[in-house]
């Protein structure tokens, strides 16, 4: 089906099931089959590869599903690409083959809601069709990234260009990036909220170095597939490659970072969900005896069926969630979209130790992806707020009509 | 409001939640001032103070949610109920305030969809009204609830009657209730789910008797506020008692249990928010040392978070369910039941220990209603399927497609 | 055997087996028939049992373990009668039976240590021997019990005697008791930890009056068996009733608490082995289906073996601690006894948990002490010292080195 | 100190006392500071520095612990040996630096045990002295490891040799071993626990292969520091190599594996101490704002408090289950090393997820060792007994008087 036949799933319920059935067939039949050879070799060795499958993926009409059609997308709302997101999160590399992979994903947001038309032009087009990929620098290794307002990098203006001077990390996917989005303190004297700006620089800039792509639980990675360490010194660029207003880098952040936690929320149920499959597929198959599968143990059917409400619970969330925004916008789901940050890392974290165990030795070995999901999705709980700045958040709300009383 | 009002809340978002406004506050105003008074006292002194309740329940348009306009209720749809059902939860005698508490409620829905319009007259019209209470005789002391085909009491044909013999216990509420539902096999040879029968039992008929109320969690209890072990010596009733056909026992029960669990699990939300608004409070109020209330140590502030996104996440399951079961009928939806059964109950336990451990001593004593749920919902993760039964028929469904293989 | 015989427990192996022979079997064969009918029943109706049960106690060399034989008690170092505690602790009159029930033991170590020799005469005696008992007075019901400094009740010094007043709670056993270890401010004006003193009150003083027994979880109690709010208005005793010098209230209830935290410890592992019998013989009997008992199922099973996993570290550590205070004092072990304090409630907690669950409805009945435990002992987490005070300060142990670097 | 010295430890505390503080300093000095190169480089690149520790561990008298002065060992009893487990376990590499690493120690143990003393000359003296590497092929890539009596592996008598077939995988540290000692089949009509025998294997055998290091967990290591799948086919050796008797397989591999899991258990208290270090200097010097340190949240003040309290209940356990084994043999304490096995993988790899999220990003990076030991432990809940066998057997164990009556 072309890409605007699938464009009509944004509201038609039926296109919808035929579009996540396409993306079904997709992931099982095209990019599953390359999943262990993708994981298991370097970027160099995976893109020939992806870029097969992106090609596919255009083919069959699931590129770039929240982007409006006039870029080349789905124009897909919220809800129904969250629905979409869980089907191609069951892979590690299905959103990298629909172009709606984090980090891009959310540059590509940022862009459209707020790049002028020249941004657009310049950084937006060449993102969408897939030509070239971006990152976004704000986690300083000095700064605790639970105090968004607390950041060292300036970016001082002189004439018609900002100098930008900072150091960066898990500034992901920076390997082979064409351009960052910078957070850059503007105006140190203004009120926290207002000091920083982002701030697009071109990664051939004089005075930019990618200081290494940081070993993250025993793998430095490469190409997207990375967490970059990264300097800016001196970096020259236009003040026009500003985003927004001077001072407006805080306000841009949360609306980069709000759909960024439910878009990786909906893809953490896809994995959980393969995960589950994977438990089920292997108890099933596994004996401990001759004729006695694992799945006869009730220890295992437990895990599966605490693994399948919790599962459950986080889609009705994420849906909630990813509805209320479609409907009223970000800020009227603040506090369901704080939710499932908390609960669907730490669901996620859950099932894929419950199918790490299920699976015995074999669990820890890469002949699984579960191995890999179990080191790197870790860090779910802690990136894009962790878990206590977000408990912390919903308790504020929570007691406030107690405390003022 | 009249009930005719309230019965628009059927179809109309705004009826409903006008209804809702109307139910918090009877529940603020009306009920809860009379809490530790009813919760601390005998069921005979209870007893003046619900019936003023209930006639003020009705007034208000509140009475008999569930049940149709023709029998003197709202009619409400189960999803609608649901969200009623959680603000009556939130005070231990607001369902009874409103005639939509177990086990009537149960019974009622099971005399209206399979009782004789002569059963309806005799059993059904009255319990409606309020003008007697019932109860459900099912569980036996020396057979697992986990096992529902293995029964020990024997209804015996003898001509126009059953005779009925046996021992039961958990008959809730069977003390001053004007008849029971009784479990009895009617066919010790059918298949095992067809061997029980549904029988209506007078209270008043020879060779009933009950043997006590069963001391639960400290307290034996009294009237509907009691759970008792009976016995049935050679009771006789006449085959006309039967609800359904004989050896439909077991579909009835399922008919019976499917709506149940899930009027428990909408119950148990509006006790987990009572819960949460009580530790709120006590800890924006109590201080520690002058001027530093316990809501300023972080521990607290993630047992309210880590409450409040629980209980959303039930609540979404909840209604989730009762639209299935709405919609589609209560088979439809077996499965979600089965995941809220586990999951709201659990929730509920976590909740209330969170409260009861963040009131302090306070939390233990009969001063809140706090320590009443924490013993008697102890019960919640046992009855109407332990949480042990449920997860294993959830792992049975999942593992099916891959042990079929 | 005499008393006289096991007091030699105190340093010999061979005769401390002897005496928890001993008194597995008084706990098995004299103390355990008696317990439905003493925790259903009231104070009066239980105390001819137990005064029965306590001559038997003496008769049997068993009394007053941790007194010196002077004082006619069996002078066992902590870490033997940590030994013989579990087996007391594990029906909930052994220890009372006894005389090493709280709280009078703690007030028996309180003025055998540092009592004069007046003091001991007219109140340590007749505790020793069994004829009086006595309770202790510092919770206040508007201050939070984990900032013990903070105290309203008042003595102030009337020439030759105090006149306090003051309201307190949780004066546990207050109901019957010949006096009150009261903690009372004593110089407002101090450091605050030397601003208050312990005054012995006994309880026939005009201004002391019993306001109720508390009602705690269901159970108003009666007697030893009780929590009572109590009020001091304008109660005047003699300054010789204070314990140590003025001043020294704080200090005294460090003293009191440490050894009162490891009894209830050692009696917790006692509750916590029977809690798994129980649980053992139900599973090993309760059958599922005919010959197919509840202890096939796994998740049984793993209940069983976690539960004996955590009462062995449990035991360790508090023999650890015991052995510790036996050898080097209490303060030595401060950090030890924090340790088991959190560790021992916690297990316990949910030692009880899988007994009642693995019970089905007869766990929440009170056909089993499992019941009793699982609601009188949910405050094990709160008195001497939550669960989140001793963490605190073990937390702030743990980075002191940390934080001065 | 000479080894000579350190070998007084066996008996004397003040001795041992010395040699862990031996043992501290080198750790701290002299391995930890190659920490980081180490695990972040080859096997090869970290052979010579390896090699140079090993010198070093050898001056200073801490070479071989666990083997007797006979062998160059310091003879250590078991309790002892574990204190200083610990603390060669709080680095990756210190346990190797003094050669009592897994899986060389095993073998040794075995060896000393039950090896001829042509065997010993052969195969232990060279190990002992460190010249060669050894590995232990019992787990097979298609045989449930819970069930340890169902192995494919052959080794068929053809005179006075055996020819071996089989498949092995999780040979640990096969890639540059000198020889395996390899369970295989001697005689597969024999009762289950009968059918094996252990017999060692040259790994430059005609017909050995190593298939590859399998990659675990994202890395696939090398050298010691890896997990091989391996190949037998008609791999010849002299009947001579067996150890022990024909059908002794099994039973010479509790032999292997009881100690095996309390040298796993004594290592990961290192680690776990390790871990709550590095979490306590983390959150020390970790700024949220200017002046308010990580510490200061009580989250992470709990996360130290339960961390603490865990590894002081793991150690008190390890040490009592050594020391039983220690004075009374290995099968003696078969029920505490089972207790220690679950408690302490599981307490491992809570107190780790805790040090990983108090580090932040930094917690998923290579930076710290949190993250290889969170990776690479994550097996310790499998290897040896997954969590899931172990609890089996102990609620066998416990539920055996009670199903017996």
């Amino acid at each position: 089906m072309s890409g605007a036949g699938h464009a009509a799933a944004a509201a038609d319920p039926a296109a919808l099931d035929a579009l996540l059935d396409a993306a079904r067939r997709f992931v099982r039949d095209e990019v599953i089959p390359h999943e262990a050879a993708l994981l298991g070799g370097s970027w160099e060795a995976a893109l020939p590869v992806l870029e097969a499958l992106r090609a596919r993926a255009r083919a069959l009409g699931l590129w770039a599903p929240f982007l409006p059609p006039s870029l080349g997308g789905l124009g897909l709302p919220l809800d129904a690409y969250a629905r979409l997101s869980e089907v191609l999160g069951s892979t590690p590399f299905g959103l990298y083959a629909c172009n709606c992979q984090a980090p891009d994903v959310g540059n590509m947001e940022l862009l459209h809601q707020f790049g002028t038309p020249a941004q657009q032009a310049q950084w937006l087009a060449p993102l969408a069709a897939g030509r070239v990929r971006s990152c976004f620098a704000m986690t300083e290794p000095g700064q605790a990234g639970s105090n968004p307002v607390w950041l060292t990098t300036r970016a001082v203006r002189d004439g018609d260009a900002y100098v930008i001077t900072g150091h960066k990390w898990f500034t992901s996917s920076a390997d082979g990036a064409a351009f960052a989005i910078v957070m850059a303190v503007t105006d140190p004297d203004a009120p926290p909220h207002r000091r920083a700006s982002q701030i697009v620089v071109p990664l051939d800039a004089p005075g930019y170095a990618l200081v290494r792509n940081i070993p993250v639980m025993g793998e430095a990675g490469g190409g997207w597939n990375s967490h970059a360490e990264v300097r800016f010194d001196a970096v020259r660029v236009p003040v026009a490659n500003r985003l927004g207003e001077e001072g407006a880098g805080f306000a841009l952040a949360q609306e980069r970072l709000g759909p960024g936690r439910i878009h990786h929320c909906m893809r953490w149920i896809g994995v959980a969900e393969r995960a589950l499959a994977l438990m089920c597929a292997r108890v099933a198959s596994r004996e401990l005896a001759p004729g006695d599968p694992l799945a006869s143990r009730q220890a295992v059917q437990f895990w599966i069926a605490e693994s399948r409400i919790a599962i459950h619970a986080a889609r009705l969330m994420v849906l909630d969630a990813a509805g209320k925004i479609a409907r009223h916008g970000q800020q009227a789901a603040r506090e369901e979209v704080a939710y499932i940050k908390v609960f669907v890392a730490n669901m996620l974290q859950q099932v894929l130790d419950r199918a790490v165990q299920a699976h015995g030795a074999l669990g820890v070995t890469d002949d699984t992806p579960l191995a890999w999901w179990y080191r790197h999705e870790r860090a779910a709980r802690i990136y894009d707020g962790a878990d206590e700045v977000h408990k912390a958040v919903i308790a504020r709300r929570e007691l406030k009509p107690y405390l003022r009383a």
